[in-house]
Parts: C-alpha cells; structure tokens; sequence
C-alpha cells in the first residue's frame, strides 16, 4: 500500500489552517535564508507558499552569502525578541564560515521551527514536550495515519543525521519501538536491514535500498531527495521494494509534502509555547 | 577474557589524582542528598571517598524527606553562582514530591556532573563536546582500554533509561557502531540480542541475559546491580555467559568502580570548563 504523503499532507495542512483561523491571531514565520542556493530558494519558496495557504504570514530575510556570523545571530535574536515573530526558520545549509550550529543555538528554543536547537534536541531525548523536526514528525504521522504498528516492532533507519536519523530514531523509541540506527560505517547493512519491520532510508543515495535488503511486508520510507538527470528520485529502488514492502512511500509525493505539513505544524505549537 | 573495571578504575582514579594535584587548586564536588534512603547512603558515601582519595573536596547537603521542590532548586542555584563549587551531584531517587527534571535542569550545565541536564543531552545527540553520564561514559573507557573494536560494529542496548541505555547508545554511535535500543517493549528480543557484537545490558533483572541470547565472542556489558538474597547479582547470567563471550564484566568489580571513576573525571571536566 502506498504511503500517500500528498494526501495525507493536504488533510494535515487543512487541520493547521482551521486551527489558524480559529485562533484570530496573527502568526509569521521569519525565514532566513543566507546567498543564492538554487535548491534552498526552492524549498523556501514552497515553504512560503505553504504558510501563505494556511493563513500563516511569512517575513523573509534573504540575506548576502558574506553576512558575518555575528550579524546573523544579531538577527535571530532581534526575532527571538519580537513579540510578532512566531517562529523563526533559518534555511540550511549556511556558508561555511558560519556555524550552523551556533546559528540554531541562538534561535529560542520556543520559535526553534525545525526542533535543531539544543533545548529542543535535549528533550526529544528526554520524551519531554518539544519542537521536533519537521521531516520525523511528518514520517510519524504518516506512519500512525496509516495505522502502521510500532510498538515492539523493530525500526531500522539507515543515516545518522541531526535532521532526519537521530531524532528519528528517539521518536520512534519514544513511541515504543525497537530501534536500530545504520550509517556509513555499519558491517552487513543488509542482514541488519532485512530484519526490520519497519526502513527509514535518509541517506541521499539513488537507488540505494534495494528488494533483497527488505523483510517481506515491511514498512518503507524513502526520505531520499536526488535530482538524477533532471529527475527527482528517493534513496528506496521504488519498483523492486514495492513488490516486497507491504507500505511504500513514493518519491515524489512522499516524505516531502508531509515535512512541509510538520512544519506547519510546527510553527502552530511554537505559537501555544508562547501563549500558554 | 574479563573486563576488570576495579583494575581499570583504579588506573583512572591515579591519573584524576594526578591531574588534580596539578592543577593546584581546590575542587569541591556539592553532594545533594534527600531523604534517608539506605542503598542512595551507600553511592554518596563511595562517592565521597574516591573524591577525597582523589584530593576532591566534598561538601554534603543532607536534607529533609519533605524539603519542597523550590527550597531545593533555590540551593542549587546557589551553589552554581558559588565559584568555589566546582560540580554539582543530586543523588537520585527523589521523593515523588520533586521533579527530578526540574531539579537536574536547574543546574549549571558547567557544573552538571551527572550530566543530565537537558542540555549536556542535547550536546551529546549532537556529538558535541559535552558532560556525559558517568555510567556510559566508564563503559566507554572500559571497552577501549581493552581494544575492543567498536566502530562498524553492531551493539544492542537492553534498557532506554535517560541515565544509562539512550546516553549509551549515542555515545557508542558517536563512535561509529551501529546501535540497537531494546526495552521491556521489544519483540524477538532474543533474536535480536543474538546477532550483537557488543551487549549492554542495564534492566534491573537479576540473571536476565543467558548464553543462549548471546553470539560467540561477543563483549558482554552487565550494568545490573541487584541485590539477592544478601548479595549483588548483575543482569548477566556471568558463569552461563562467560563461556560464550569474548569479553565480560563481572559484578561486582564492573561497571560500577568505572562510574565513580568517571565521576570523578567529569568533576575535573567542569573545573576545566569553568575555568578556560
């Protein structure tokens, strides 16, 4: 069965509009996005447009690719401050003489939009209330939407990444699975893989979770975003695994729309952290 | 062959002795005890003693079952702006009247040795330098100072507390294994436990762990101090076990002697980031 991301994002955006209206408030999200990166404009745009379709205002800040750290995180606590400002999202990646990490440190745990901040990372480990990141929140709520178990049963996600890998792996644990985290350095990816009964592939490789790694009737989740000549694949040799998998999510139209959701999502409950 | 943790400890204990008499300064570790709890009397009371054996200073505050949450919180944030207070230990259990949470996160980071304040957790998802949970931490210690290879290998975890299993895990993926996290939730545990190159086990169950869950020549971690019939038993069935694994602590001569170990090592940790 097919994981239908796009759907289920549409129901979830539709949820975070009502609720938006209802409150008859105004919420903006500040977006910072730092030079000219083709694929970040990309996202930021869909980004906005998302908000602006749920009635959440944005306020952009496109800011030189030269803009010393100092600068930037002078911003972010000029928004931090700013009773208008709801939350506060900073498009990655930055240039390299900037520390992101500072970056999302500087950011108020409570307008902290994509769950980076430490406060933030701290609880998610801590199964206590916080901002957890778009792109696991959005592969949860996919998996529960479709009544997809987890308690007890066994997820493996192969990629370590601050983003997608660990807070996915304490999310799911939270919520009572079993969990296995693989990365570049793990010896027989593919027996430890094939014991899953549910995959998370975060590993931006085309084609790289193949059918002979997937128990039969396991779960799938592609959160693979590579443009291979001119076209958008995931990390989950989609054809062969759908014949093995028992749920599949497809690229596009999976993981990618659900994040956008989350994030929306997101930005709501940071609204209720200030207003609680 | 055996993972002697008194013989080991011992060797840190010396260099922690060492480096604090060169610092030529005076240490002093805060012990924060609440209530009158036996076994809580016995840890603070072996605790005290490595730090004056080590040349720590201890101050001790024994305090009344019935102290409220506040009074408590009030002391510590006294003792974080005392510059002559170098760490911080709040002895758990705590009455069920406190939030231990409360209480751990207000410490200073910089003088959290215990390491579990939600930011010392959030450093440590996020592989930063940071104070790590004297427990995971001196099995660390213990597994490389035995060269017992760690990177690319799989090790399970049986257990997900915030002071053992999850810090565990991170550590251990920090340096590159691929790490599994069970709990009383688990499916298959058996199977899975199975296929470790390294077990750790922290779930409080007497002789929990038997030679049939355990792959040949694998390093088996036994974090369980249970008390039988007068005795401390392990969570490690340690004669079945033994003649199956390549590497094991004993209980007791383990795990524990490296966690005061640690301990103090986390107190000279915060001197040096107070004080750089």
């Amino acid at each position: 069965m097919l994981l239908d991301g796009k759907l289920i994002s549409e129901e979830i955006k539709k949820r975070v509009a009502e609720e938006v209206y209802s409150l008859n408030d105004t919420l903006t999200l500040a977006i910072i996005l730092v030079g000219k990166d083709p694929a970040s404009e990309i996202y930021v745009n869909s980004k906005t447009k998302a908000c602006e379709k749920a009635g959440i205002k944005t306020k952009d800040y496109f800011l030189d690719n030269k803009i010393p750290e100092k600068e930037l995180i002078d911003l972010i606590r000029t928004l931090n401050e700013d009773p208008l400002i709801t939350g506060i999202l900073v498009q990655m990646p930055l240039p390299s003489h900037i520390s992101e990490d500072n970056v999302v440190n500087s950011i108020d745990p409570a307008k902290d939009v994509d769950g980076l901040n430490i406060i933030n990372q701290g609880k998610l480990l801590n199964n206590a209330n916080c901002i957890v990141p778009a792109t696991p929140k959005g592969i949860l709520s996919l998996l529960k939407r479709y009544f997809v178990e987890i308690s007890g049963k066994h997820a493996v996600i192969i990629g370590r990444s601050k983003l997608v890998g660990k807070p996915m792996a304490l999310l799911l644990l939270n919520n009572n699975a079993t969990i296995t985290v693989c990365h570049s350095r793990t010896e027989n990816l593919k027996e430890i893989v094939k014991r899953a009964d549910i995959v998370i592939v975060a590993i931006g490789k085309p084609k790289f979770l193949t059918a002979d790694m997937v128990k039969k009737d396991a779960a799938v989740i592609d959160v693979g975003i590579n443009r291979v000549q001119g076209k958008i694949v995931g990390d989950v040799d989609f054809e062969e695994v759908s014949e093995v998998a028992s749920y599949i999510t497809p690229v596009p139209r999976g993981v990618g729309p659900m994040t956008i959701a989350s994030l929306l999502e997101n930005v709501v409950k940071c609204y209720h952290m200030q207003n609680k």
